[in-house]
């Protein structure tokens, strides 16, 4: 069989949306030593876990944090059972469709926002809720749904690690429930396999002593900051051997992978392109890469430029 | 190639340590129903989930939980660094052997030392404890270690179920840190696919600024009772199509599997076997079967009774 230089080349390169720089030639030669067989570095498949942060990872999170697109979206659907969020904010200009006065509650308007929108049902109807909403709900720049959202590049990545033996996971700030509906279908990875933040759940018996796991309002899991780790810990049992994340809320994760023994590599999605996606890092309000930009630089983790190593950004750019 | 009839029956038996009863055809039955392609009652392979209770389900449970017997050595290994335990109950009867004094101080003393004894170490700390520990130590009845007390017939469902395309759990109210250091090995079932109990672990950054999970003594989950779906939920994010328990704290997982839409199965492992095991149900101490008892008789979910249905018990019994 004899191959064309050209098509071998490009039938061979694992992360074909990936320039040459130094985040994939660091995946693409750590891969090569931990599955070495009878090399220093060799890691039995078992061992092979590779962990990924979502939003500002895997896909989108700019001009907001998807789930709390979906939030907003859900206080409008409820407002008619919440009489009292006329007069209540963030509630009350979330109604009139004004996201800046909101985001003025701060964190714990935001949260209390998550509270009223993700309790009060069982699991079941939540991730259906969400099962409709992303298929409608659209992203305001790109003007697409947001599972269509998601960095090609990194879609390659998840594929050419699974190819290598490696166990891949989520492990997200976001809601475990809000992921699962439509994240196995955008990324290959199952249910199972997705760690997340979560609400306290409650089992019941309810009508015709069908049991149903209903949604209350109290936190049961921040999957955040050091939360990863311990996220990791509790889910997942091993340390990681690749972990990828894009802010400070990852760089617990990013410590705990590369202080690992044998060889471990952590890396950051470095937000610069604010023509095909967008720039920030230090100072923004969502995603922020502060002190994570100076780890990286410290401990020598790579930063992946989303602007000068990626050939594309979404799916739907590749012909 | 020529089969005799006798060796071709042997080897094709999936689960030869089982008689011929209801539990051993109704599973053969649900794996077939499930299985095949075209048919009515098809689930494609990653939605097969199998969750198994661990305590009395998995490995032998008595004359007390395995746990139970490590925190109660652990209270002498730690007892120079702690003088108060030579003056408080129920810390001082363990110390003096005496275990039904101690087993007096109920459900809050028995927590009381779980927490002293699985907290204030990191979480690699304490499953080097676990793995050091169950080398040497000897059930008190069988004279061998306690994971060599493993259930022969339970190991071929495992084995059987996973060469069917599923996945199986262990879902169990102990400790998912005690399960971990040797679970796997027993069962062929990874850190991940290991659901339980935990405590909240904490971050830190220790000596020379190396991350360390810390575990504290508070509770973070208690994987048990109603709890169980809840961790089912929350961990593997889909409907078991079949679940194992032995007690009461298997009723809500087997009411959640059963539930589900298609084909599901819920067994019960009934200890009804004094002479090669133990024999106990409504009303025992450890491993109670009570409620579940009549919810098996109302539900038409089958008892494994160990005597009639199991050949073998443990590993060691087989030729
Ligand atoms: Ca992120
Ligand atoms: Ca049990």
């Amino acid at each position: 069989i004899v191959f064309g230089t050209v098509s071998a080349k490009a039938q061979t390169d694992p992360l074909p949306s990936w320039n040459d720089g130094v985040p994939k030639k660091a995946i693409i030669e750590l891969v090569g030593r931990v599955t070495k067989e009878g090399g220093p570095d060799f890691v039995p498949v078992p061992e092979r876990i590779a962990t990924f942060d979502n939003d500002g990872t895997l896909w989108c999170e700019q001009p907001f944090y998807v789930q709390m697109a979906f939030a907003f979206d859900r206080v409008k659907v409820m407002a008619p059972q919440h009489p009292e969020w006329k007069t209540k904010q963030p509630f009350k200009a979330l109604l009139q469709g004004d996201v800046k006065t909101a985001a003025t509650a701060g964190e714990k308007g935001l949260l209390a926002v998550i509270a009223a929108t993700h309790s009060g049902m069982t699991v079941s109807q939540f991730e259906q809720e969400v099962r409709d909403w992303i298929k409608v709900a659209r992203h305001p720049r790109f003007k697409r749904p947001y599972n269509e959202l998601i960095y090609q590049p990194m879609v390659e990545v998840l594929n050419y690690l699974r190819a290598n033996g490696f166990k891949t996971f989520i492990v997200s700030g976001g809601g475990v429930d809000f992921m699962r509906p439509w994240a196995p279908a955008s990324y290959g990875i199952p249910p199972e396999q997705i760690v997340g933040s979560s609400g306290v759940i409650e089992f019941r018996l309810g009508k015709n002593g069908k049991p149903e796991l209903f949604k209350t309002p109290k936190v049961q899991f921040i999957d955040d900051g050091p939360g990863k780790p311990v996220g990791i810990s509790m889910s997942i049992g091993r340390q990681p051997i690749i972990a990828f994340g894009n802010s400070d809320g990852d760089l617990q994760m990013l410590q705990y992978t590369t202080a690992g023994s044998g060889v471990r590599l952590g890396l950051y999605v470095h937000h610069d392109d604010a023509e095909r996606e967008y720039a920030y890092d230090r100072k923004s309000q969502i995603g922020r890469l502060d002190k994570g930009l100076d780890a990286a630089a410290k401990n020598g983790w790579p930063l992946i430029s989303m602007k000068s190593d990626w050939k594309v950004i979404f799916p739907f750019e590749v012909k």
